[in-house]
């Protein structure tokens, strides 16, 4: 019976399957339960037992850190944090007006959005389906609004299509279906599918695609109002006199194959990010915040970590500290260490040769975003664009309009850039003020004659110049992954590593949420046997 | 200049333009400049220079008439609305908890949600695209927030199709897109479509058909990671030790065919569904309520209009006092009618005989909504489905989640039922308490152990039985349109109608408005040649 007096929920049983059997015979349960293609959470962690006095130490403030340090603490551990910045959340975080933000150069910004503006500068959505985040933020009290992916107002820009003009979502996605629906039925008739389809399926499938792709009685897709009634008009419907709508030529195909759109397709359709995404109210920093506020006084900040040793029965840990230079040191039973590969290869870590290798064999992605603060809304007011991206083979990759606030007034951070690849090297290469000014060339292609009037101030942030991580996300390729994943997960002694980089779902903070409990699951266990 | 001292906007110049030479030069200017294919609505219309004390009664407190009052009002003219309910709002309406509603037929439901907590009887969702709604959302300060219309983690069901098992829309779509793009591709190899591509636009086509439809390196839509990264895993990724992810089986293309799911797809990407759609925060009805505060203490309620006579130079207006019975009349120079057609056909109304026949032209549809409010919000929380629609084959059409209030506790109001054509009589036929119940029994075919059990209370509204519309809206055809449309919206003496009935934006609020402006811009520049 659980706490109410009724039959026991589902989760409750994963939760005493859990406690019996495990991560592996719990998701086996779940698996029978049908629950298991959604999430591999199943709850927070079960750690009774706890040895009275047992310590851990925890490196980094992130969510990972914060997470582990959280449940630890619960469960009975005396634990502390060593955290590098002088805030927590790590890579969750969001730059508000009147902020600082030093990159490594030198370079510094204060930054002047309008109060209750920001820019994300790391994780800035979250899919329906990571459900310890979600589970997190509703326990720790982080208000979410939805975060709009998809928007079908937005714009596809492509430099080699349509003479370098911005075209509709809505019109060019239209016609994609309507062409495709139009040929395969064409290949229907013509027999082209007779070997991998009998005549009546041809038949039932035309009828599906005539639906599907707005075809019209003979399977052409054509301007007319069923094409009309997903690409849109050249004179929508009104009232009154002057109510009949008066339908738009489609593109032609050839236009439509060259602006990409199918990429576009690709991404929103793509498990990461369906419908329905979401945002915390005020910037994903206040995920991070939340977090913080459930390990109050346990966060030492500004303290570089410099050697982590693990002779004589204990974990010893010696930082520097950043502001005097004091060099500190601390001793615990156990350590979870959260900090990125990429610094983490920098450090003296006394761990089997094997998990040295590891943190040492994966590279981290780079990424630039770009925040642009614009005096009004001109995408809502002017263009009924709200929300969602707006996509461009230029170096920016992306426009993005903010999901929250819309229909207010006053000034709105547009995500002026969101780079990946050798693009993001190249803008990493400029000083902030000129990776804005990049933005805002780039971006005014989209928005010609608002965009660059509209502009009020910036903010750029070049992850690889990022003096807590030196780089974006870990980048495992399949080699790795065989090689080094399950080492560098391992629990080595008294030290076990969590993070997105101790996941498969890297880069985003279900990864490194997951990969916390895990760790600190087998962890417990470990310190229970000692 | 404009009132900021800069280069006047192209609101602004809109504005001047439309002033200057009316509604249809008006949309040419906006043709020009780029807007047209946006909406047929350039702000607020500009009804200068009327006659001091010219009067106009306005019949119907819907969207359409308060609209209509508030205009004139500014205007200059002195305006009364008379109205049969005792609420503002007409369609527009939401049901709280303590609300009663009683339908032709007698029943009398009390309503009985819990605080927060409503039904939508009429309109639910606003696209982005309905320029004019949105703008007097604004002006009139109603808080919107987005509504989720596509869910990918929602459910498709078709009692035809898996042996009657709902599937996700996520898998179903995926597998759509991935047998047409593997279809598509085979039918190029096998030259069905020589006659219509050249080779190398057949294989550049191939290219994007294989990212579009997730397609491994020989062009087959198959179990993997691609097709997994779009429809989902048997165990997705996760974090530590058994982090690897399992891909999912596809699904047999019959089958994806047979479910119908193209269908949903259809409704998705119509324009008038398509990202992003809002909603008034606590209830559609919250647009009424505020248009009413426009013009408050200009509206009569309760009155049953009876006789619309314009004999003598004015309008002369009787109606019935709901309650008292007494027989009353009012005069002014000039009347909006935005009585729905059934009911105005019932009505003794002075205008031409071909106004007359428009008037009882045009059937009204018919529709049912059921609101069941649940204990718990089971399917956020275990189903992980936020906001949208899940499609069965059923009476019931369609279930939809809440948008508002996502990933709050305690109990939340499905929409468990919103019919079209017959299913909409079978179910009207009913009483409300056997409405809910079908609703409940087809409901929880999509959501098996939680849908009867966490059932709490229900609401059924059947628009054939609305004492106030007798249906949903008008359904206009092509051939009643080319025979009474523009009868129908022209200015009959001292009368004009207005409604979703009399714009080509039939059963939305959008058409209501418009069809609004059209009419009062048209009267007031007849009342101008007086």
């Amino acid at each position: 019976m659980n706490r109410a007096g009724g039959a026991p929920t589902r989760r409750e049983i994963l939760h005493a399957i859990g406690v019996m059997g495990g991560a592996s015979v719990l998701y086996q349960a779940m698996a029978t339960m049908g629950h298991a293609a959604e999430t591999q959470f199943a709850g927070p962690p079960n750690l009774s037992g706890a040895r009275p006095g047992a310590s851990v130490l925890v490196l980094g403030a992130g969510l990972a850190g914060m997470l582990a340090a959280y449940e630890l603490g619960k469960a009975g551990y005396k634990v502390r944090i060593i955290e590098y910045n002088n805030r927590p959340g790590g890579r969750n975080w969001s730059l508000y007006g009147g902020d600082t933000y030093a990159e490594l150069g030198g370079a510094t910004q204060k930054i002047g959005f309008a109060k209750g503006n920001y820019l994300n500068p790391g994780p800035w959505r979250i899919p329906y389906h990571h459900r310890s985040l979600l589970h997190y933020c509703k326990a720790f009290g982080v208000a979410l609004e939805p975060f709009i992916q998809l928007n079908h107002q937005a714009l596809v820009h492509n430099s080699k299509a349509f003479g370098g003009k911005p075209q509709r979502y809505r019109e060019l996605a239209a016609d994609w279906d309507g062409n495709v629906a139009e040929l395969l039925s064409k290949a229907i008739d013509n027999k082209g599918l007779n070997a991998v389809m009998t005549t009546e399926d041809g038949e039932m499938l035309k009828e599906a695609l005539r639906t599907w792709g707005m075809l019209d009685k003979d399977m052409r897709y054509v301007r007319g109002p069923a094409s009309a009634a997903r690409r849109g008009f050249d004179r929508p419907p009104g009232g009154g006199v002057d109510g009949a709508p008066i339908p738009s030529d489609p593109f032609d195909f050839r236009d439509v194959r060259q602006s990409g759109v199918w990429r576009a397709f690709a991404q929103h359709m793509g498990h990461e990010r369906q419908t329905t995404m979401f945002q915390p109210v005020g910037g994903m920093g206040m995920i991070g915040q939340a977090f913080a506020r459930q390990v109050e006084g346990k966060i030492r900040y500004g303290a570089k970590v410099t050697k982590i040793d693990q002779s004589g029965g204990a974990v010893t840990v010696t930082w520097t500290d950043v502001a005097s230079g004091a060099v500190e040191t601390a001793k615990a039973d156990y350590c979870v260490c959260t900090i990125p590969l990429g610094i983490l290869s920098q450090i003296d870590v006394d761990v089997s040769p094997g998990m040295r290798a590891a943190i040492a064999a994966v590279p981290y992605s780079n990424s630039v975003k770009v925040g642009l603060e614009m005096k009004s809304r001109f995408w809502e007011d002017e263009d009924a664009i709200y929300g969602g991206i707006s996509f461009t083979d230029q170096p920016i990759g992306m426009i993005s309009y903010p999901s929250g606030g819309m229909h207010s007034a006053g000034p709105g951070v547009i995500l002026g850039a969101y780079t990946f690849g050798p693009a993001s090297y190249k803008l990493a290469a400029l000083p902030p003020e000129q990776r804005i000014a990049a933005a805002l060339d780039q971006g005014a292609v989209l928005h010609p004659g608002r965009y660059k009037e509209q502009f009020s101030n910036g903010a750029a942030v070049a992850w690889s110049r990022s003096p807590f991580t030196l780089g974006c996300c870990a980048q495992w390729n399949e080699d790795t992954r065989k090689e080094h994943y399950q080492t560098l997960v391992a629990v080595d002694d008294r030290i076990v590593l969590a993070g997105e980089h101790a996941s498969y779902i890297g880069c985003w903070m279900e990864g490194a949420l997951l990969s916390s409990l895990d760790a600190i699951t087998r962890l417990h266990k470990r310190a229970l046997e000692a």
